[in-house]
């Protein structure tokens, strides 16, 4: 494929993931048809099966894509870093349909008979990495394990999220991941870096 | 009404809500219907809606019923009550149906147009209670706010089971809510208390 053509294929697949992302946040998994999702991206069906191969194989795409429209809004390391993801991640939230949609269908899958740990393993991966880098930087409290902390982290902000958009229509939710760093930090950063970490939406609020 | 008759409708009620509860951890709300339901209970639609109104009223009472099948376990005060009410949870979600079908229900509610935070409202209002008494005997650390921390855990235990159960079938619930305990005592827990306090699955094995 020429290096034109591929980038109007890339264009297409971008242009069908953002508007089933759109339907899947507003209507869930099961209303969403995949005509409204081809006459809300202005293309064929064709366009859609192509990319695709079914209305599952984009949600388990928009499950998978969360990560990475998180990361570039980052420069932070380590612990900083790993604070700054659920940050821009509570903020994004309000406003990117490609990260709401990822999260709904990867909470509510079991409604429509999918089965797939996959998005959650890939965060835990993600901030395993970064949470080495804090380890190997002497930002952890001894006897902190970054795979264990990882995966209470994946945990935690699911289901924090969850509670907040039944509550609040996750109008809370940054202050709600705030809570979670005083509560945690004291425990598993060491006493100079749990005093140096900044826990704050200002962080991510002029992005 | 007599309380014989009283004694038999509550009978009733139980067995509709027992056999719902089955049925609606096995598939999902969609593919619940109130007929195989009623074919499961052995008892008429009518019985169905003269208690529940509608399948979404039964929906309802089975997320809203979640805290009774765990307080009877209990025995402990304050903060290890309020340890062991995670404990005994995460263990009665291996073989309780009723306790399931209303965190699957609660979770997925979502994707049948339902949007009820009450059963959340209610852990975190009970959590609260159990922690205001642990404030009070000073198991507390200093800062540490009852109210945020039980919505904090009602979260966290949400997310802790989604993830567990997409990733291991549920195997690792116990272990991820023993996790959540070792990272947070150290912050929210007195020194004393923090070194009292037992996570151990072994609290609710013998159950």
């Amino acid at each position: 494929m020429s290096s034109v053509k591929a980038q109007q294929a890339a264009r297409t697949r971008q242009r069908v993931l953002l508007a089933a992302a759109e339907v899947f946040d507003e209507v869930g998994y099961e209303q969403a048809s995949v005509t409204r999702i081809v006459e809300r991206a202005g293309l064929t069906l064709g366009a859609l099966y192509f990319h695709f191969g079914s209305k599952q194989g984009l949600a388990e795409a928009l499950m998978n894509a969360q990560p990475t429209t998180i990361e570039p809004h980052l420069e932070s390391t380590g612990l900083q870093r790993m604070v700054d993801i659920t940050l821009v991640w509570a903020d994004r939230m309000e406003r990117d349909p490609i990260l709401r949609a990822g999260v709904r269908l990867a909470v509510e899958q079991g409604s429509h008979g999918m089965n797939d740990a996959t998005s959650f393993e890939e965060w835990r991966e993600l901030m395993r990495g970064h949470l080495d880098v804090a380890r190997r930087a002497g930002e952890l409290r001894e006897g902190t394990c970054p795979d264990r902390l990882a995966r209470f982290l994946v945990g935690a902000c699911t289901g924090l999220q969850i509670y907040s958009n039944l509550a609040a229509g996750r109008a809370d939710l940054m202050e709600r991941v705030c809570d979670m760093w005083d509560l945690l930090l004291p425990s598993v950063a060491s006493e100079a870096v749990a005093r140096g970490v900044r826990v704050d939406p200002v962080r991510v609020s002029s992005r």
